[in-house]
């Protein structure tokens, strides 16, 4: 516990200042942090060639390789992006309800910070500026824990942002790096009660387990999304293709792509071709329950129920026809993750049933299920999409990154 | 996990059929609760007396038997409880905030149910009707598991409910008493990801704790208070007598009383004295600094660290003259458990640091600590008060059961 127990309170005597501070302080600290970054690219990129060297030599993906890779333009994207911050309103300070009781105590519910927010991810190195600038405009101090592939860059950059906290007025401490990533100090973090207020996990469905299964520290659980598309009967045909194949082909990575395609009896027949043809130019893989094997062939491969259940983030698409919305509704219950889930329908009556009976963070009716993203909600930057019903749920910005709290001034007032 | 299993399987059923009752109809199932509860009086008492028998047969301590105990008049009182929430108004359906993107797509975050709740609690026996009235008007399931001591007077409330739920066309499912009260049953709750949305563990510092540290279902913490009374200078002397008597006195075992009371130097020597004149009418033990123990005597205690850690939930204070306001918030810092925080003051400008620089889920100014309640804050009714930062924070009404999700509308869009 030691090291994460050091770390823990000097975050926690940084966030008491941080509190504090004014959204006018708190913008002139980004706007140092990405004019620092700017500057620093040269540091930053040198310490990211030294991990790609490495993870070369230990014989890392290409496309894990891509990630983790930086270069001047990505650099600057990264600040950019801190930059874009400053614009967004401060949430801290906001009353979000006040009445008066009839003994005259007037009580008013006003958002504060969270305190101290701890962030475990995997090996992109842009979350370590992104995660730390929205902390930082929320008020919050963070205690940043990355994968061992990014180490370099993420210590030359955190490395940054301290020296640019620091030159604004504001402790350095309000950003910290765990520079050891051995699992210990996950594990330290998961148990930081009184420390840590929240943990945010952000990387793969592994990551995410464990930090829930193990963490005794509040957490947030984002990002793992097995994302539905319902083809309703009636509906536009055409409209339906373009959702399927933006939803599964724009980004198949990315956890608010789909994964399974339902399709109703009766549309069956005309949209399967249809759509193969559509994620045939993407070379996605089908497969099928028989119905759909029936309809497109023996090129589908067979679905099991593994199938229905897995999110692939990849160029695979699990389809399956379905003789009601009911029964679509009822697959979807079964399998979803809570993440995003559409209906593509003309019948107002079917919208209304699928958007009452469908519990997940964001229901849609003819439209992507990518758009479940804080930029495309319009929220202006995001922590992470929450799967989870409490505190947050689908994508957090800058206010799930706060909680209330209560004034109640009174004259004397006893009970 | 079996037993747990099968009641979160049938709870998840029934929590879909739940979620989209009306108002109307959970307010009808709650009229037919209450009054199922008065038709049914005898049944209740007569399991209430085996309990109170088993109990007193086991030695248990009259404070306790007290609270175990029902009779005809606190069986009213607790219909009459039930009968309160049908007023309230309904959280579910309420669309919170709602925009269009400029791609024309409609977003609304509409309040939904968690889903299923779970609740474990000790002894007493209203906790199990309290608790399913509320869960039951924010669209929830619930899973109830009391304290052993309370097991028949619960079986037998838990039936009448039951069955008032089914006459009421709701299915009895929505309220499920787990009747073995062996660790195993707490156990398997704690466990029951997908199953159980949220835990709110209701009891004792020792429950609490081990709820928090064992389950991997989210928990919303609740009650526990370590509340401090801060005198300060200048202040109405009168005034801060009358509420550290109320905050001390008024009802010592819950959670919202001061359990330290913080005076400034400069108001120690006419305070404490007027101070411990109203609290030995209450013959309140005192625990104090060496200052206290200068100006009021060898009768105080010698205050330890643990005594201003410590929660006494009994007629007894700890004390502490402090030499400054800052010295105050600092000492609240270290020992608050985030619940109730109060201020004595008449300077304009201490009430202001005092509210910005304390955190916790209350904080006062010239009222007594004793107002945190969903009653007293005019929420109408609590199933808790939240001592935790996330979901919700200080006293959880109807709400704080409920969470969003977003609709988004659409007419074809892609990204």
């Amino acid at each position: 516990m030691e090291m994460i127990q050091q770390m823990g309170e000097r975050a926690r005597e940084a966030a008491s200042a941080l509190a504090l501070a004014g959204a006018e302080e708190k913008n002139g600290a980004l706007a140092a942090i990405a004019a620092a970054l700017g500057q620093n690219t040269g540091e930053i990129l040198a310490a990211n060639r030294a991990d790609l060297d490495a993870a070369r030599a230990d014989g890392m993906a290409p496309a894990m390789l891509d990630r983790l890779a930086l270069d001047e333009k990505r650099v600057q994207s990264i600040a950019a992006g801190v930059e874009e911050i400053i614009a967004l309103p401060d949430p801290v300070g906001r009353t979000d309800a006040g009445w008066t009781r009839p003994n005259g105590l007037s009580i008013t519910r006003v958002r504060v910070p969270l305190g101290v927010v701890g962030i475990i991810y995997e090996a992109r190195p842009n979350v370590t500026a992104d995660a730390a600038a929205l902390c930082l405009k929320s008020g919050n101090a963070c205690i940043l824990r990355g994968g061992k592939e990014a180490v370099k860059t993420n210590i030359a950059m955190a490395g940054v942002m301290r020296q640019a906290l620091e030159k604004a007025g504001l402790p350095a401490d309000a950003v910290q790096l765990v520079e050891d990533t051995s699992r210990e100090t996950s594990r330290q973090m998961m148990g930081a009660n009184g420390l840590i207020d929240v943990l945010i996990p952000r990387g793969g469905a592994g990551l995410i387990r464990a930090v829930v299964e193990n963490a005794t520290v509040p957490v947030i659980q984002t990002g793992v999304g097995n994302c539905h598309v319902y083809v309703d009967s009636p509906c536009d045909l055409e409209m339906a293709v373009n959702i399927i194949q933006n939803a599964k082909c724009s980004r198949p990575s990315v956890c608010n792509a789909a994964e399974t395609l339902l399709v109703h009896r009766e549309m069956a027949d005309r949209f399967l071709p249809m759509a193969k043809a559509a994620l045939d130019r993407y070379q996605v893989q089908l497969r099928g329950c028989p119905i759909t094997r029936e309809i497109l062939g023996d090129t589908v491969v067979p679905a099991t129920g593994e199938d229905y259940a897995t999110e692939y983030n990849d160029y695979i698409l699990a389809v399956r026809v379905v003789g009601s919305l009911e029964e679509a509704v009822a697959h979807i219950r079964r399998y979803s993750t809570g993440h995003s889930e559409a209906i593509v329908t003309s019948d107002y009556q079917h919208s209304q049933q699928f958007t009452r009976q469908v519990d997940a963070a964001a229901v849609y009716v003819n439209a992507s299920t990518r758009f479940t993203d804080g930029g495309q909600f319009g929220l202006g930057a995001e922590i992470g999409i929450s799967t989870q019903k409490l505190h947050a749920r689908g994508p957090m910005g800058l206010e799930a990154l706060t909680t209330t709290k209560y004034i109640v001034l009174g004259s004397g007032q006893v009970r």
